[in-house]
C-alpha cells in the first residue's frame, strides 16, 4: 500500500552529472575541470586560515569578495562596475537558480536553445517555469530571431555548451533588442577561454544579468563559486531571494579563497593560455584523425569522427582509463564533448583514438 | 515608468539574521554562535588540505561525511543508522529548505508554532506553501493537540527558538502517532545542549525527518554544514532537489572539516559541557537580577525582566558593545534571547545589566 505521506511528495527528475571515478589511474576529461591547480595563493590563503573564526557565520554578502570581482571584470571588461553589481553564489549552477526564481516568473515560456547546458530545463521542471527550446542550425550555431518571438525570459550560455561555440556581441545585442520586456540571462562559464564577455553590455541594457563560475578558468570547482553581474537592481532582488533561501550560501574559507583566486591575474591568465594552446594543439591532432569540430572557445572540444560512432569511442577510451563525456541524446548522440587536460594527458588520449581509428 | 521586465520578478521578503558587527571590541551574542573555536582537528584538516584537489568538483553527495555522521549519530542515538539516512547540505537553513520543497506540496496548510524560527514563514513564502501556526502557551510551551488537525506537514524546531524550551519525546511521538499522512520536521539546531533527539525514533516513524547542523554545538557556523536524518526513502527524496537546483552544495574543504569535526568527540562533548556549565551559572545570576527564564535546553536564553523593557536593554547592551537578539514582534516583544558566550563574556554583561538595573 502506497504511505499516506508520500502524496505530498515533490515530482521531480534530476540533472546528471559526469561520472566522479575515485580512482587516480583515471584520466578525467568528463567535467570540464581544469587540469591545472589553482593559483599558489589560493593555497596560501587555506594555510594561513584561521579556523577560529569558523565558529562565526561567514559574511551574508560576502563583500570582499564582491569588490574584488567588480574591480577584476571592470579591467577586464573596461567597465566601471561596483560591488553592487555582482551577486555570489554557491557555483554558478546556485547562482543561477537563484536567477531562475528571481526573474522567471510569467506564464510565458522562457526560451533557451535545444542543445546547452542541461541543468536549465532541470531548474524549469522544479521551479514551475514554462520553456521553450529553440532549434539549433546544423553546424551547432543558434539565430538570433529565434529569440524574437515573446516570452517569459532567456538564456544563452555563451559559450555554448557543449558545442563549444561561442556567438559574437553582435548576436547578444541582437537578442537583447528583441527583449527589452523580459530579463536575458548570458551563461559565460566558459567566458575565460577566449570568448567574448557581454559583461559591458549590463552598462547599457538593464535587463541583462551574466553569470560567471570560479569552477572552470579558476580551477576551484572543488570550492563552489559563482557570480552574477549585472544592474544593481538585479543584484538587489538575487540576494533577496538568496535571503529567503540560504543567507550564507559561501562558507568563510570560499571566501577568502575566492578573493586570493582573483588577486592572481598572472597565473589565472597563464594557466589560460597553456589551455588554449593544448586546445589548439588537439584538435588539429583530432582532425587529421577524421574528426570533425566545431570552433572552441571553451576548455573542451565537441567532436564527431567521420566513421566510428561517438558511443563507440566513449566506451573505447572508457576501457582504457579515458573518461570523456557522451550523451545517449537526440541531435547530439553521434557527437562527444572531450575536456582540455594537460598536453601529456591529451597525448595519451589521442595515441588511444590513432590505435582505435586505425585498428 | 515601470520598466516592462520586472513585471516577473518575485515578490518575497527575505529573512533578517541578527546584526553583523564587523568590530573586535563587540561581544556578539545576537546570533548563537559557539563562544570556542572548532576541534583543532578542524583546524590540523585545514592546514593539511591538498589545494590542488579543488581544480576537481567536490564528492556530490559527501559520501564519506554521511557516514562519519551515520556512525557518531548511531552512537550517541543508540540507533543503527547508514550513510543512507544521512542527508548533507549547506548548513541547516539548505537543508530544511530543501526538504520543505521536497516534501510539503499540499494545498492543505503546514503547522508551525507561532513563536518559532523565523525562516520557516519565509520558506512557505518563496515556495508557497500555505501555513498555519498553532498557539503558545503562557509559558511558551506547545501543545501536541494543536496538531492533530489535517495539515499539509509539520515542522518542530525542538528545542525550540527563540523560546530555547525542549519538548519531550513523548511530545514528538504524541505528534508522529496523529500525523500519519504527512511529513513530519524536528529541527534539532540545538539539541546537543541539553536537548532529547528524535533521532532513534525515525527508525518507526518513516515520516519523521529530524535536521541538525554544525553551526553550533561544532562551532563550524563559518563552514555551513547541515544535516537531515530518516528514512533512505525520504533521503533520497532530498537528494533529487539538491540535484535538480545544486549538486554540489558543499566545497570539499567542508566536507573534510565536517568530517574532522566529528571525529574529535572528546573535543565536541568538553565544549558542550563548558557551555551548560556557563548557561546554568548564568541563568542563576539573570534570576537573581529580576530575569524570569525559560527553562533553556539551547545555547541561549531567552529572558525578560520584571521591570525594564526588552527594548530598553537591548540598546543599554548595544550601546557598551554587548549584542543579544531584540526582535519588535508580538508576542516576543518583550523578550530577549542571549547567547551563550564564555564565562567572561557573560560577567561583562551581568555587569552591565546589575549597573542598569540598580541604576
Amino acid at each position: 500500500m502506497e504511505k499516506a505521506w508520500k502524496r505530498n511528495f515533490i515530482d521531480i527528475s534530476p540533472y546528471t552529472a559526469g561520472e566522479q571515478p575515485e580512482s587516480e589511474d583515471i584520466i578525467k576529461l568528463n567535467a570540464n575541470e581544469s587540469p591545472y591547480p589553482p593559483s599558489p595563493e589560493v593555497l596560501k590563503r587555506i594555510k594561513s586560515f584561521d579556523a577560529g573564526s569558523l565558529r562565526l557565520y561567514p559574511s551574508m554578502d560576502a563583500l570582499n569578495l564582491r569588490k574584488a570581482a567588480a574591480q577584476r571584470l571592470s579591467q577586464l571588461n573596461n567597465v566601471s562596475l561596483s560591488e553592487r553589481n555582482i551577486f555570489i553564489g554557491n557555483g554558478s549552477d546556485d547562482v543561477l537558480a537563484t536567477a531562475f526564481r528571481a526573474f522567471f516568473n510569467s506564464d510565458k515560456p522562457i526560451l533557451f536553445p535545444s542543445v546547452t547546458y542541461s541543468f536549465y530545463p532541470v531548474w524549469c521542471q522544479l521551479l514551475k517555469i514554462p520553456y521553450k527550446t529553440t532549434p539549433m542550425n546544423e553546424d551547432f550555431s543558434i539565430n538570433a530571431a529565434d529569440f524574437y518571438p515573446e516570452n517569459g525570459g532567456v538564456v544563452i550560455a555563451n559559450p555554448n555548451a557543449p558545442t563549444a561555440i561561442c556567438q559574437g556581441l553582435e548576436f547578444i545585442t541582437d537578442v537583447l533588442e528583441h527583449n527589452s520586456d523580459c530579463i536575458v540571462i548570458v551563461d559565460e562559464a566558459y567566458v575565460d577561454f577566449g570568448g567574448c564577455s557581454a559583461v559591458s553590455l549590463t552598462k547599457s541594457y538593464k535587463n541583462l544579468l551574466v553569470t560567471q563560475t570560479f569552477s572552470k578558468s579558476r580551477a576551484m570547482a572543488g570550492m563552489r563559486i559563482g557570480m552574477a553581474i549585472g544592474d544593481s537592481e538585479l543584484t538587489a532582488i538575487l540576494d533577496a531571494v538568496k535571503d529567503s533561501y540560504n543567507s550564507y550560501p559561501l562558507d568563510s574559507v570560499a571566501i577568502e579563497t575566492g578573493i586570493a583566486s582573483i588577486n592572481d591575474d598572472a597565473y589565472f591568465k597563464q594557466t589560460l593560455e597553456r589551455v588554449i594552446s593544448t586546445r589548439e594543439r588537439t584538435a588539429k591532432r583530432l582532425r587529421e584523425l577524421g574528426f570533425s569540430l566545431t570552433e572552441s572557445k571553451t576548455n573542451f572540444l565537441f567532436v564527431q569522427h567521420e566513421s566510428k560512432s561517438a558511443k563507440e569511442i566513449f566506451e573505447y577510451l572508457r576501457s582504457n582509463g579515458v573518461y570523456v563525456r557522451y550523451w545517449d541524446k537526440p541531435i547530439i548522440s553521434n557527437r562527444l564533448r572531450i575536456t582540455i587536460g594537460t598536453d601529456e594527458q591529451m597525448d595519451i588520449m589521442l595515441n588511444l583514438l590513432e590505435k582505435l581509428l586505425k585498428a
